[in-house]
């Protein structure tokens, strides 16, 4: 079974692989039809039922019990451009081999199901071509609406609803009633790793949310305008990027993190001075206290940027997601299946947004982690071994098999914090600084 | 003679008119076209010859003295992005307006011209749809290739030879033989403005170049990857961005100007830290040495920002123009021509590039300021007054008779510094910073 795994996974690798070792494999692509093609085909080989739902999100469905609804397994195989080839494919490939595992079992046991077992390949979990992110787990699970979703545009103008048709997979098909899910991914951080633990049991996500930043400048000629008469956008936007980078530093290590992936300028040119700069930041943080803290700073840091240039700074706060908690039941499942297995668990918190997540919001979820070397992800050098990924295969083939037998809760708790700590003020605020 | 000015002046100004009272009229697109056809018109009205050379330059030509060369008048109709009106627009319709005069007052008077007199709107100074800047001049004046600059891309992948034949400006007349440029433009900054003078006198250009930039990062996740492990090229190139702002706070204020106008990132994804940050630094100074100093000031605070940030940052110069002098016996005509008038004259030096900077090169060439209110520029709210306007048309109505009539001596200087403070070092060398 091991081998089968692994000669599938690193097959997959292969679409849409780069130069280093990554995958390049954005969502409804040429690179992500072939992963599709794949999961169809290993679906057929199955004797399963193959769905494909008005979002782009693929089931392989057993059905053990007819009528029952579905334990679902799974991930997404799109990346990021230049990712890694295990972020997403590697839960997806696991999810499959896992449910022909838990399928087997049954035949071979007495044991009844309770529930029916499928695979799920969720659309567009990346966001990189397509904002936003985990988009195909959040419009099953309701979250988000599917016509507002299908009319994204990419940088090139192609909507969702374009990019799904041409690579033939915008489908018509309900998928199925859900019953509870299991998502398995690489930890993208190095926790596993520097502890020497094997499976993560993943608690709860991180606060994030992001500031969409507007610097409004002066256009004006890079030679002839006297430094003084300057009012550049990209100065003052270098120094928004260097506050946030540096507000980390408030607090304890380890407990919050920042960055500034998007920007854009213009005119965006050599001998122009930039009249506006564009950019979001991404806060993240173990409490919701700590980003608010931060967030805070950052306001008061950048009204005096704006003031000290004499420039307009817009800061306006979107995608905020609060921290999510997964059911006890759900955690101790995985640490008892941990005990018997011989595997050493751990439970840890997702600094990352996952499809399991949205999942968390409508079923009863579980999520594991194995470990990264390095830590690093969304990158070509993203690497876990083939022992870390056996071990979480037998896990998941496990943790499944119990789940479709009723081991979890329908009823599970999964209740965020958003009513503890509920500041309606930081919704969508829009605070302008007028120079 | 004014008021018709003026009117042509305003209509040209309609041609890719902004809200803000600006024009968006870049090389070779359609409101350029609106601009050179009017060009065209206007010289048909007057009986010149139109040509059009094989790089998009349009010459109206008065033959005066048959086979005689031509004292040529001109700047460029092109603008930048939400440019302003002034810039370039000025100096050519003041140019066609000055050789309707000058043919005019020839016709009047008995004195015999030596030269002929046309008017140029030269192609694509501006650079800023085709890199890089004073293009069609340059060719013309034999200090770019042609053929090379016909291929050059603007970022949708149209070449110049496309977007040229697309409008119907492609040519393929010679261009007449020169024996003189005069161009006036807007200072662009604000020293005539501050001291009340009407005209300035341009005694010689400052040195420039252009450091490009590359900072060579790591993609990582903006969420799971921690602080600690992250090389990101956004954070260090907005360090890099700051320090060339910085730079110029060592020397003496007004003597050297410094700018980043063109960066891009990679992935530029929200949630990804940037892998790789292109830009582009602009350093001007009136000396050559202290562009040297401020050059090498930057290559060592950028070779710590790459060892701080355990990144790559490779630093290349490009675009190094040397200190060009116009001719004295140019400046002495402009000088002379003021006191007659009863206008203020000083000289000037230009820190922005211009068509008379290539074409000082093969021709004697005098370049004549007008104020800048505030001193801004490629802008929409650049601006300059019907007055001072007047005052300069009048001015190069003079100096434009006075050259076709062999004011300036043939072989006025034009010699560049490059031969007194050559530093072969500088040209084009790669600095490579590897962690």
């Amino acid at each position: 079974m091991g081998n089968d795994f692994l000669a599938d996974f690193h097959h997959v690798a292969t679409f849409g692989a780069t130069e280093n070792n990554g995958v390049e494999r954005q969502a409804a692509t040429a690179e992500d039809k072939l992963s599709r093609d794949w999961f169809a085909k290993f679906t057929r080989e199955q004797g399963w039922e193959l769905q494909t739902d008005a979002i782009g999100n693929m089931f392989a469905l057993n059905e053990l019990v007819p009528g029952a609804p579905y334990i679902l397994l799974g991930s997404h195989l799109d990346s990021q451009p230049l990712g890694g080839r295990f972020d997403g494919a590697y839960g997806v490939i696991a999810g499959l081999h896992a449910a022909k595992n838990i399928s087997e079992q049954l035949g071979q046991n007495s044991e009844q199901p309770k529930f029916n077992i499928g695979v799920v390949n969720w659309f567009n979990e990346e966001g990189g071509r397509f904002a936003p992110s985990i988009m195909g787990s959040s419009v099953f699970a309701g979250l988000m609406d599917r016509e507002q979703m299908l009319q994204v545009q990419d940088l090139a103008g192609t909507t969702v609803s374009q990019a799904l048709e041409a690579i033939g997979y915008l489908g018509t098909d309900a998928g199925p009633d859900v019953a509870g899910y299991a998502e398995i991914h690489i930890e993208q951080g190095r926790i596993l790793e520097r502890e020497g633990i094997s499976l993560g049991a993943v608690d709860y996500s991180w606060y994030t949310q992001k500031l969409d930043v507007e610097v409004l400048g002066e256009q004006s000629h890079t030679g002839a305008t006297a430094m003084a008469d300057r009012h550049d956008a990209l100065v003052a936007a270098s120094k928004v990027i260097l506050k946030v980078h540096d507000v980390v530093n408030r607090f304890e290590p380890e407990s919050i993190v920042s960055s500034v992936g998007r920007m854009t300028l213009e005119p965006n040119s050599p001998i122009v001075v930039a009249r506006r700069v564009h950019l979001v930041a991404d806060l993240r943080a173990e409490k919701k206290q700590t980003v608010i803290e931060a967030r805070q700073v950052l306001l008061e840091q950048i009204a005096q940027i704006a003031e000290e240039h004499e420039i307009r700074i817009l800061v306006n706060d979107f995608d905020i997601r609060e921290i999510q908690y997964y059911p006890e039941d759900g955690l101790e499942l995985i640490e008892k299946v941990g005990a018997e297995l011989g595997v050493s668990v751990r439970r840890i918190r997702t600094m990352a947004g996952h499809d399991s997540v949205a999942m968390n919001r409508i079923a009863p979820t579980v999520m594991m982690f194995i470990p990264s070397v390095d830590g690093v992800s969304h990158c070509e050098r993203e690497f876990s071994t083939d022992d870390d990924m056996l071990t979480g295969l037998e896990a998941l083939s496990t943790v499944g098999y119990r789940m479709v037998c009723g081991a979890l809760s329908p009823d599970a708790s999964n209740a965020d914090d958003g009513d503890l700590l509920r500041d309606e003020a930081l919704r969508s605020t829009t605070v302008s600084m007028v120079r």
